[in-house]
């Protein structure tokens, strides 16, 4: 039974955590209260990884205070030994009175032993409290532990017809500068950006996050079939990047490489990579979310693949006409019932231009 | 100067206006309630042309309670005598102590004259108050006034990557219940339909007023530049039809004549008769706002005439890819000062899909 005390503390928790936003990966992001007779004595929340954790933050700051009192976490405290000794043993022993938990850690190495731990030593936990909330704040990790692969989101700025470009690839600036702020406010929170050669080849993307302050940049991926990249492209600069390709021209890949990318040759098939494997090797080297600014070839890929799990649309209140560009490079469909259906999560105003996420439901 | 009481008041009688929204056509809606101190004593509406007006209504009811009352009407009184005598005379015949108006009659046989006539009998008038949605709720009625032409209103349902059927045009069904009976809430507002013998041909639908309650329906209109209908196309029965075309093969006009529609022939060019034209003509009836329910190629040839006032989109939350069909069938633009900009009214969920209202800016 949640009191309405546990579901106010629990969001200040909640809070906390999304202050770890831009900066855990590929941690979760974690926060944390703890509560003595009614009133705050700690706080804390995980900002990096090989940091402290978010528990013993709020411990440190509670001191004595943590004795007998509530703490609020937004993930399950972990049991294992990482890169920082289990927070759940530091629970114990300061002694807390009862621990409140939003979920169950998905990590197969934690997975309900935490609260098992805790359990054990005599302290009352309960789970669940805004465990929706908690599950979106780390829908990328949670979906790397549940899956073995990224959150994938595909970001597209279009028009209210549904155009990304003028036919002659034109596309500058379809969204306005408050749209494109939140889409910068998208690429910091992603452990990587995803695109495509295409998009290399007409705009020279840096793909770097402007405009928000972050002390990380994502990692850039771009798919790049046959290695048409341009030594001399703006994605070769800053931020890591990784093409991922199915060309093995070793001369090519070696010059990449001394321009600082890395280069994956991935399986690939008339053409196109097997852009599932290129997600489970992301997952595997602790990618929790991943977001696609491309094209229509690469969306429409991605789409076909079955591995976009949500939309965020900027739609501009403006007219292109059927002769520009789409967004989904697809097969045509020739019944209803084989078309991609979505659940729209959230619909709002940014500007002048209208923002809708949606997540991707199974096919039909 | 407005009060706080005469908003509240203003608003009471535009709640009143809009029972009048699916008949008064082509008057506007208008509503109305006087007020002694402080209390309703009379209420009404304009609810058919040839009825009495929405100041009939309420003093009819206030009586003798009218004398010295405060009238607030949605729309100035009228002056002159159509099919009822002039409002203005029979508020001042009622001894009422003061008028507050919403916005002035656009009607040239009014505009201002029958403010000017309750002034002139001592009767001290307030002009303004809610005018904007005054304007909203006679938009038709007003574009007529002004503009000698009808408030066109395009309504789209489509996919959420901007697709209105799959290539091989089936269309049935993008959008959900809540969405189809929202959008026949437009059709039972509207004084006429317009459609193209393309959607005809394709669905042959009836335009019809369904879902909604109603005493009247709307006139359909089809563009059928060649005289291509179907003879025992759904369209011809129930409500008037009128086909606009360019063709004048005479045993052709008397065969859909003779299946009960009225054939308009406007000069055409190219095989596309001249949009402008129909619309001045369906203003010249009294047609106040007109809603398009049509294909890409209707749709394209409005938007390229410039006679496009508002859209209606409802996105559905799913994806068909960019091979099915499009909104708007146009030229191709190649510079983004060529798009066409709009800006957006209302954005908000109807069930499962999304509805955005968005008027048409002039082009860049």
């Amino acid at each position: 039974m949640f009191t309405s005390a546990d579901h106010a503390f629990m969001a200040s928790a909640m809070q906390l955590a999304q202050r770890g936003l831009y900066s855990t990966t590929p941690n979760p992001r974690v926060g944390c209260v703890i509560v003595q007779a009614g009133k705050v004595v700690g706080e804390g929340w995980h900002e990096r990884a090989g940091e402290p954790h978010a528990e013993v933050h709020a411990l440190n700051q509670a001191g004595e205070a943590a004795r007998g009192a509530t703490v609020y976490v937004t993930l399950e405290p972990c049991s294992h030994y990482g890169r920082t000794p289990p927070c759940a043993g530091a629970l114990i022993k300061a002694g807390v009175g009862r621990v409140v938990v939003a979920m169950r850690d998905p990590n197969p190495m934690v997975a309900g032993q935490g609260i098992a731990m805790l359990e054990l030593a005599g302290i009352p936990t309960t789970c669940g409290v805004l465990e929706k909330e908690a599950r979106e704040l780390n829908l990328g990790f949670i979906s790397r532990m549940e899956r073995g692969r990224p959150w994938l989101r595909l970001k597209a700025a279009a028009t209210l017809d549904g155009k990304t470009a003028l036919n002659n690839g034109v596309s500058q600036w379809i969204t306005g500068p408050d749209a494109r702020r939140d889409a910068h406010r998208l690429r910091a929170r992603s452990c990587a950006m995803l695109t495509g050669i295409g998009t290399v080849l007409a705009d020279d993307p840096s793909f770097t996050v402007r405009d928000v302050e972050t002390t990380r940049q994502p990692l850039k991926v771009v798919v790049d079939a046959n290695l048409s990249m341009p030594l001399d492209a703006k994605i070769l600069q800053g931020a890591k990047l990784l093409v991922a390709t199915g060309c093995d021209e070793e001369e090519r890949i070696r010059q990449l490489q001394d321009a600082g990318a890395e280069v994956l040759v991935l399986p690939a098939e008339h053409g196109q990579i097997d852009l599932a494997r290129l997600l489970q090797e992301l997952g595997r080297r602790g990618m929790n979310e991943i977001t696609v600014e491309a094209g229509k070839v690469l969306n429409g890929a991605l789409l076909s693949a079955g591995v976009v799990d949500e939309l965020v649309f900027y739609l501009a209140p403006m007219l292109f006409g059927d002769k520009a560009r789409g967004m989904f490079g697809v097969p045509e469909i020739e019944e209803m019932n084989q078309r991609q259906e979505l659940e729209i999560r959230d619909l709002r105003m940014v500007g002048r231009d209208m923002r809708i996420v949606a997540t991707l439901k199974r096919k039909a």
